[in-house]
């Protein structure tokens, strides 16, 4: 039998994975509403952002619940943390989605200056490190969890690229600056997404073996 | 005879204040590095990031230590969540200076491309956010902290207002296409900065009186 302690382990595990899911969801959308230049879908991104706040609360009172009341200790209640952390960085990504649905709002369904590649790969690879993020904190897999960190690189590099190539249209006609703003707003909210990934996956690392990682990658 | 949690929840205060400190501080510097365009600033700026990286790890290990030996209850749980939480806004607030300062240094010793007025203003309004939200903690003053919440804000007033002028001079002419969008980061980081301040004062809240305060602001 399960203890009051499992129960309630397994009840937020089942929150925090609806709430990746939601936020995925939100950047997903958010990319397609951009490459569609759909401003309907940009507006349902906004609107639904208050669902994905109201679920960040209750796994936050969830958690405290069970710190004040079970007392978790060793794995449990690194688990625990690192779920108030994780929550906050999902919470964050839909935030920055939403970002992104407002830069999709503004460019108000002119056409876009320039086919978007770039971008959705942004997009494609943040996804896939908050899954991947996630696939880690199921299987207790520290090697998974450090790739993902790894990956967030290439989100970088991508950036830098993105905005170079937004520069030379921007200095070629100032009409395409308005846009060139926005895409490049665009492309800094998934940079972001891509660190809030990149967090959840250090959090991963720090529950499955009390390790903490972060900052290792600096200098010094 | 102070309890040992009472002993560690004072040297906590001491170690949390230390950090809001030195992210102030951090702020402070980045912008007096873009207004003197001081580039040898700006690179001890990012330097030193490396010791908040280290406190910020330092914090989180003794909350996490707290609550595995002490089991805290009510207030000093409370208080003891609030600090893991107001630690990675502090963190962040450092990491975006080192942003601002990575932008002095794009600029490279340029001459501005305009007077910068509301860039300063923004960081005042920042720093005072932060400062009046550490304030709130110690008096347990929640009119004080509701009171910063506000303040953010006219910082989103101003980010607005500072994106639209350097739009104008960009479109003006394409020489200032690459110190506009410079600016415009600069801007940007010290509206995220308000943003954290903002949460740090929500938790604030939190501590004080138990009440999550957070997306209460938003619509529905």
């Amino acid at each position: 039998m399960l203890t009051h302690l499992e129960i309630d382990i397994e009840n937020i595990k089942m929150k925090i994975f609806n709430m990746a899911d939601l936020s995925i969801e939100a950047v997903s959308s958010a990319i397609i509403s951009l490459k569609k230049v759909d401003l309907k879908l940009a507006k349902k991104i906004i609107q639904n952002d208050s669902i994905i706040d109201k679920l960040e609360i209750d796994i936050d009172n969830e958690c405290i619940k069970i710190l004040a009341t079970r007392q978790p200790a060793a794995t449990d209640l690194r688990f625990i943390l690192a779920i108030l952390k994780v929550n906050t960085d999902l919470e964050r990504i839909a935030d920055l989605a939403v970002n992104i649905a407002h830069e999709v709002l503004q460019i108000n369904g002119q056409p876009l200056i320039k086919p978007l590649v770039d971008i959705p790969r942004m997009s494609e690879i943040a996804i896939e490190m908050i899954k991947e993020g996630f696939v880690s904190i199921t299987e207790k897999n520290v090697e998974k969890a450090k790739n993902v960190i790894t990956m967030d690189d290439e989100i970088d590099k991508l950036n830098i690229q993105v905005n170079r190539e937004l520069f030379t249209y921007m200095v070629e006609s100032f009409k395409n600056i308005s846009q060139g703003l926005c895409l490049i707003g665009v492309a800094k909210a998934l940079e972001r997404i891509g660190d809030h990934a990149k967090n959840i996956a250090e959090r991963a690392v720090y529950y499955i073996q009390g390790d903490d990682i972060r900052h290792k990658s600096k200098k010094g």
